[in-house]
C-alpha cells in the first residue's frame, strides 16, 4: 500500500503536529544517529559511559528473583522506595516527609512533570519557563493545552570575553513579573540548572517564590541534578519560607545513580499537589517498573554507608576540571557550572572555514547548529547547540552557546580534550 | 500547615477532577488494600503469583551488567527489541514488519494507547468503546479532550441459567453504526477481551473493520492477551483485508511473560500511525526502561526454543479448568473464556444474608460491589465487580457479573475453589 493512499490520511492532533515534523537535536547530534561520525566522542546527550554502582545492580538481581517485585506496583510507587525517599530527603526538605501522601513515583522525572501539569493545567493556562530550558518542558505544557511563557535569564555581562561562573546567570525578577498574566498557573524552577549548571541560592529562590505567592502560582521544582553540586549547596525552594504548600519537587534515579535508562523518577510535595498528580500518572502509565524501583530504594538506603554521593561529587569535580582545562588552553570563554554535568561554551570565537559545507538538515538552523556540525565532523566531538533550549523568538541568545556534557569517564574526557585542541586554527 | 489553609487551594484540571475523588475498584478489592482481609485469596487484579521465566531473568542480569543497557534508549525503543518483535510477529500480521518505522516501544501497553490517542484525537473527538471495557480506556480518551462513546456488547441469551462460551458475547453492528457521529475518530477493539475472555473471530473483526472503513475511522487493537488463547486462534484485525492502514495494534510484555511490573508495551502499525504515536510518547515518557526491554527482546528471540508460549497456554488451560470445575460444582453460571485469564461469573444466584452489612465505601455502588465485598469478607476470595467495566448508564448490565482471575498457580486456585464451596448456603 502506498503511503500516499488517500484512504489512509489521518490528520494528527494539534499537540503533536510540530513534533512529528521536527528533527530534534538529540537525533542529529549523537554518534549513533547516522548523521555525525560514528567514532566521534559523545559530549552531547547527558548519559554516562559507566554502569550504576554495583550495590544497586545487586539489588536488581535480588528484585527479579522475588515474585512480587516483577509485578504491578501500586500506582503511587513501591512502599520501599517511598520510605527510602522519605528517610533520605526529609532533612533537606526541612520536614518529616509522609511516604503515603507526599511522594509519588513516576516513569522518569519527565513523566512526573507531565503528570503534575496534566493534573493542574486547564486549557490556555500559562507556565513560565526560564530560558534556557530543558526542551521536554515544552510539551509537558502544550500537551495539556497549556501555553509556555518564556523569561530569558541574563547571561554574565562578560560571557563573551571571560570564563564566568554559572552563578552569574541571573533571573530578572522584573521580567518574571512582567510575564505574569491572569492565565499564569505555574513557574518552573530548575536547580541545578540544565544547561547552565547554575545552583540557585536562597535569595534567588525566595525572590521567585515571593512572586509565586503574590500571584498564587504553583511551582514545579525540577531538581533532578540535586545530588550533583560542586561548589555550592543545593537548596530546595520547597524548604524555604512557606513555599512547600505550592511546590512539587521532581527527582530522578537516572541522574542520581547513573541509570538514565531506568526511567525512575519521583515527585515530592504536599498531599494536595501529590494526590492529583498521582491520579494523573495512574491514568497515563498506571505504575512504574517494579524491579528498578526496588533497586533505587536500596540506592538510597545504602548511599551513606557506600559513601556513594560524596564520592560521585568528587569524581564529577575531576571530570569537570579536565574539560575546563582544555577550554582554558584554547582561551575560550565558558560557564563553570556549580552543579549538573554541563559546560556552556561561548562559541563566538569559533570561525567555520568559508568553504565548510553544512547539509540541509542543519543549514536553516541557528549558527550554533553549524558549529556543532563542524565540531562533530571536523573535530570529532559531539556537542549540543544551546539554541535548542530557547523559544523561536530568543534563539539568537542561545546560538552563542554550545553545551558540552562531562558525564563521561576521565579517559573519554581526556581524549575529547585532545581533539578539542584541533580547534586552534579555527579560533578568531 | 493546615490542609484547609486557603492560601494553598489549587483547583485541579477538569481531566483529573473525577479521578481524584474516585475510589477505584483496584484499591478496594486487593488483599493489600487494607479494606479486605489480608489473608483473602486474590483473584482480583490480573497479575501472576509466579516470576517471569528464568531465561528472561538471566537476560536482565546480563543487561544490567552492560553500560549501554542501563542508559537511555532511543525513544522508539531499543533496536534489539524492535527487531525481535518484527521477527516474531511478522507472520501473524501477514506482512514483513519494518522495525524502524512500524514499531514503537511504550511504557506499558496503557501508555502506548494513551500516546496513540494523544497523537490523533482533537478536542471533542469521539472514541467508541465496546462494553465491558478495561477501565484505563476512559482516561486514555478523556485526557486528550476526547469523548468515550459506549456500545454495550450483547451477553449470551442464557447467561443467567447456563454456562456459556465467551464467543456468545456479541458486538451488535447495528448499535455500533448507530453510535457513530461526525465526531467519531476511533474504535477500540480488544481481543482477547478483558473481562469477557472473548477471542473475536475473523467475521466479527471484518464487520467492525468495514464500519471503520466506511466512516474512515482509526482502529486501536488492544491485543495484550494475544499469547493467551485456549480454544481459538488469535486473529489480528490489522491482518485482515486492508485494515492495516488504519489500525495500531497494542502488545504487552507483562501479559506475554508474566511480568506485569515491567511496564514494557509496544505499538505496531503503519508508519503514518506509528510516527505520530512515537512523537507523543517521546514527550510523555521520553523513553522506556532499557534493561527490561533487552530482556523482553530475549523473551521473543528464544521463545520458540524454550517452547515458552505453548507451555504457557497448556498451563493456563489447567488453571482455567480448576476454577470452572469449582463453579460447576456450585451450579453457577459463568462465561468460559477462549482467551485472557478472566472468568465472568453470573452473580444473580448469590444472595447476601439479610443482615450482611456493607460499609459506606461500597454501599452506594452497584450490587456487584456488595457481592465482591461479601466474597472477600465471608468467603475469603477477592474478585472484581464487573460494573466497573461499564459506563454509568449501563452499570446495571455489568452488575450481574463478577470477574475472577485465574492467573494464579494451581495450588492457589485449588485453595480458592475450596473456599468458594462455602458459597453454597448463599445460593438461591
Amino acid at each position: 500500500m502506498s503511503s500516499l493512499d488517500n484512504r489512509f490520511v489521518f490528520p494528527v492532533s494539534d499537540k503533536v503536529k510540530e513534533e512529528v515534523l521536527k528533527q530534534d537535536v538529540w537525533s542529529v547530534f549523537s554518534p549513533s544517529s547516522g548523521h555525525v561520525p560514528k567514532d566521534s566522542i559523545n559530549l552531547g546527550q547527558g548519559f554516562m559511559n559507566w554502569k550504576p554502582p554495583n550495590y544497586i545492580l545487586k539489588a536488581v538481581e535480588e528484585a527479579i528473583n522475588i515474585v512480587e517485585t516483577n509485578h504491578y506496583s501500586v500506582p503511587k510507587g513501591r512502599a520501599r522506595l517511598r520510605n527510602a525517599l522519605a528517610k533520605f530527603f526529609s532533612a533537606s526538605f526541612g520536614r518529616q516527609l509522609d511516604p503515603e501522601n507526599e511522594i509519588v513515583v513516576t516513569a522518569g522525572a519527565n513523566e512526573g512533570m507531565y503528570a503534575f501539569e496534566a493534573a493542574f493545567l486547564q486549557q490556555d493556562d500559562e507556565v513560565i519557563l526560564f530560558e534556557p530550558f530543558f526542551d521536554q518542558y515544552l510539551c509537558n505544557t502544550t500537551f495539556q493545552g497549556g501555553v509556555p511563557v518564556y523569561v530569558p535569564m541574563t547571561p554574565p555581562a562578560n560571557a563573551k570575553t571571560a570564563v564566568s561562573s554559572s552563578s552569574e546567570w541571573k533571573v530578572d525578577i522584573g521580567k518574571l513579573r512582567a510575564a505574569i498574566t491572569p492565565k499564569t498557573k505555574m513557574i518552573v524552577v530548575n536547580t541545578p540548572h540544565n544547561p547552565i549548571g547554575k545552583v540557585f541560592d536562597a535569595d534567588e529562590l525566595r525572590a521567585i517564590g515571593k512572586v509565586a505567592e503574590e500571584f498564587n502560582l504553583l511551582i514545579c521544582a525540577d531538581e533532578v541534578y540535586e545530588s550533583l553540586t560542586f561548589d555550592k549547596e543545593h537548596i530546595r525552594i520547597a524548604a524555604l519560607d512557606e513555599f512547600w504548600g505550592r511546590t512539587l519537587t521532581i527527582g530522578s534515579a537516572g541522574k542520581s545513580f547513573s541509570a538514565t535508562g531506568w526511567r525512575i523518577g519521583w515527585c515530592i510535595g504536599p498531599a494536595h499537589l501529590v494526590k492529583p498528580t498521582l491520579a494523573a500518572t495512574t491514568r497515563i502509565v498506571y505504575a512504574v517498573n517494579s524491579p528498578l524501583q526496588e533497586a533505587t530504594a536500596v540506592g538510597f538506603e545504602d548511599a551513606n554507608k557506600e559513601r556513594y554521593f560524596s564520592t560521585q561529587i568528587e569524581e564529577y569535580i575531576e571530570r569537570r576540571a579536565i574539560l575546563c582545562e582544555a577550554l582554558d588552553k584554547l582561551g575560550l570563554s565558558y560557564t563553570v557550572p556549580d552543579g549538573a554535568y554541563f559546560i556552556l561554551l561561548q562559541n563566538e570565537r569559533i570561525q567555520l572555514p568559508r568553504d565548510f559545507v553544512v547539509p540541509d538538515l542543519v543549514k536553516h538552523r541557528p549558527k550554533d547548529w553549524h558549529i556543532s556540525w563542524f565540531l562533530a565532523q571536523t573535530i570529532g566531538v559531539v556537542a549540543i547547540p544551546a539554541s535548542e533550549f530557547y523559544c523561536a523568538e530568543h534563539k539568537d541568545i542561545g546560538a552563542n552557546f554550545t553545551r558540552l556534557s562531562f558525564c563521561k569517564d576521565v579517559d573519554t574526557l581526556r581524549a575529547a580534550s585532545k581533539r578539542l585542541m584541533d580547534l586552534k586554527p579555527y579560533l578568531a
